[in-house]
């Protein structure tokens, strides 16, 4: 009977900067002083019970000190904490403590936190601004470049989320050195994933950097870190609303996820990862696409990382394999995964076709190899 | 130590379309066929219990005589449902179905039902298209331009939500026969709010037409809903964010909401406006805004429309008037309203400013006035 155009077309610029460093407090508040998030004065600093006092009060009290209104929100740390009940929590915390629209969050944390402040930035009063303040491997690796923001549901992981880009992400390695051992390990699974899947050279430095790294060498650690977020950009800048090419993203991630839900949160995401890794190279051997000797390269760096590559006895096989139906790269009810071709390289399945199906006993029977 | 620039600069379309008619369905279902929402094959149609058998089951069946996959979810109606635990039972009820991220919602009903969908949609796989089938005149007035999506909380209505813009919205007029009056009426109080606002033809237009409207006359209502249409995108379009010129669509709303939650949602959210537009008049008239007559004729109109415009005597003018301080304008802990110049104009209180700091007393009696 009648239409009606709504014009909506836009120029929208995310762009964003990273800083690597260590102890980056004054970067951070020199950055906000000099107009980071504009005319902003109140600030809600997101963290876990860990983080809180080791680095979210020095940037809190940072803050106030320059004359800016900061309230920090604190949730216990772990995957456990990463659900729609923490980000109501927080909303409502924030509520009661007087924040609306004219406010930014800093998120101080590891990937956990950041996933979870970055979302509920996003719904804060329809969208407020934040920044990522990453205090761990992990987070450096996986969570600074991409805008991926979600929190996990009962049946599904990351699933319900934005993709929501921070203003600025700070890298503070120093901060490495505080992480209880088992964390800073699990943050390296997903830096050999970037290795594995784009990078033969980077996998070579890991291997032969390991010791250095772990042992916080500044120049091994900022390569490494490095390397993370311009492996990840590389992929993310070709596609960022994950269509295609960015489901190279998750390699070792179909078994991993589900390892990582299976266990009820025994495995760390990054052991899980390890673990799906492991998984994914056996996958890929059984495809033609790599060699024995490729195979037990990967399993040497996970056990040079000291992640684990096997999965432990108190996985229950069955209901991990029916928990892969979950993976958000089911499509018409299919299993698919991402392989790896060699080392440093995906198999490409067509154009823009990065994830293959797979049937459901193959998969099973790689679960029980591993 | 090091820094690395991610650019996400982009050319973004929100665009879309609005129709307006009598019985949609098969107008609904042929854009669909027509790729509307591309290849998706998986539709997730979100609606009320009121609205499920008389449109969403309707909507559904063709859809699924097409050969599409679809199924309904359905939470009780009213704005008690527009909390986040509603979104949540959705997400759940979703996931448990097998829908992932290869699928649309479609929203079927009246404002509360298209905000909470709409923020559904936006979150879901961090992000699925999503559509507006709107059966209600509020839905029409309110719901269907602006991209705006919220859910209500303990502290706050509409603050925790998305910008959102849907593919399309349908305005199915024929279905605003079958609303009960109470909500017929209600969807008038932002059909007042926008001619108030914005154009005193209009006004004239509802005082001279008002009953031709509840009695369903075609031409009088396609005009209705035409204007609300153009009025509301006319303002949308120069303020997507809602920095400043947007607030002006809050008239009426500072006092309406919260005369809304302090009577326990036993006002209609219309209901609750049409006092607050009362309130606003009065204090429009108290700057200097307004003259007697102007007052008296936005009063009769609301009384022709059947709303009220005098606070119930069950509510506490006390506890409004705490409540006022939730209100998303409040600045720097400050009242802030926008008033009417007239009929048809809003005051403008500066370059971009729509809001006025109101001081509390002058808001307490405005409130015991009305």
């Amino acid at each position: 009977m009648a239409k009606f155009n709504v014009e909506l077309k836009k120029v929208v610029d995310d762009s964003y900067e990273i800083e690597l460093g260590y102890r980056l407090y004054d970067a951070l508040v020199g950055d906000i002083k000099n107009g980071l998030v504009g005319s902003i004065k109140k600030f809600a600093v997101i963290t876990d019970d860990i983080v809180e006092p080791l680095y979210a009060h020095p940037i809190a009290d940072r803050l106030t000190d320059t004359g800016f209104t900061v309230k920090v929100f604190t949730f216990k740390n772990g995957e456990k904490s990463k659900v729609r009940q923490t980000k109501e929590y927080l909303e409502d915390a924030m509520l009661d403590s007087g924040f609306r629209r004219d406010c930014c969050i800093i998120a101080v944390g590891g990937g956990v936190v950041t996933d979870l402040a970055g979302f509920t930035a996003g719904t804060f009063g329809r969208g407020v601004p934040f920044i990522n303040y990453a205090t761990t491997l992990l987070a450096a690796a996986d969570a600074s470049v991409g805008g991926k923001t979600a929190v996990d549901t009962p049946l599904a992981t990351n699933l319900i989320g934005l993709f929501n880009q921070p203003k600025k992400v700070y890298i503070d390695i120093a901060a490495w050195e505080t992480l209880p051992p088992r964390q800073l390990y699990s943050g390296m699974a997903e830096t050999i994933k970037h290795a594995c899947m784009a990078d033969r050279e980077f996998f070579d430095f890991l291997r032969d950097n390991m010791e250095k790294i772990y042992s916080f060498d500044k120049t091994a650690c900022v390569h490494a870190a490095e390397c993370n977020c311009r492996i990840k950009y590389s992929v993310v800048m070709k596609d960022e609303r994950e269509s295609g090419l960015r489901e190279i993203l998750n390699l070792g991630h179909t078994v991993g996820r589900a390892a990582e839900t299976v266990s009820g949160y025994r495995l760390l995401h990054g052991e899980a990862v390890a673990i799906g890794l492991a998984a994914e190279v056996h996958l890929s051997r059984r495809m033609g696409y790599m060699t024995d000797g490729e195979v037990s390269e990967v399993e040497s760096l996970l056990e040079q990382a000291h992640l684990p590559y096997r999965l432990p006895d108190y996985i229950d096989r069955e209901e991990l394999v029916k928990k892969l139906y979950t993976d958000k790269k089911v499509r018409d009810g299919k299993l698919r995964f991402v392989l790896q071709k060699g080392i440093g390289e995906v198999v490409c399945f067509g154009e823009n076709v990065y994830a293959t199906p797979i049937d459901e006993q193959t998969a099973r029977e790689i679960i029980y190899e591993i």
